[in-house]
């Protein structure tokens, strides 16, 4: 099983990138957790080391996949 | 079984969210249809009727998701 993370904020791009896209990954596969950075503030810096500039954003395999434009991470520590 | 269509243009990026993303979409709700712009030009009118601006992106209930950045889509034009 893969680990995928989603890094959001509860911003509407980012329920709609989690709806359509984070929801859509193979659950035979992968295992995707969901972490709010607004609720969430300690996991910013696991998203920055990942290479995480924005949100909403999936972590895959260790790499960055940003979806869209909802925020970023600079406005999401604000 | 629902839609989801890829568009890219080949380039690294493109391809990195090609193995970790559109791959990963769960085979059992959607059928992914990958489309390379660069060598179908005649379906960059599609990508843009979907909202696609830029290269990798997936359009998924036509709504377009933009991952990362790959190139415009009017470099993909040219």
């Amino acid at each position: 099983m893969k680990k995928a993370t989603f890094f959001h904020a509860g911003c509407p791009v980012c329920i709609q990138a989690e709806k359509s896209v984070a929801d859509a990954l193979d659950p035979a596969a992968f295992e995707v957790e969901h972490v709010h950075l607004g609720e969430d503030k300690g996991r910013i810096g696991e998203a920055e080391g990942a290479g995480v500039k924005s949100v909403p954003a999936l972590v895959i395999d260790g790499a960055p996949f940003h979806i869209n434009f909802g925020a970023s991470l600079e406005d999401v520590k604000g």
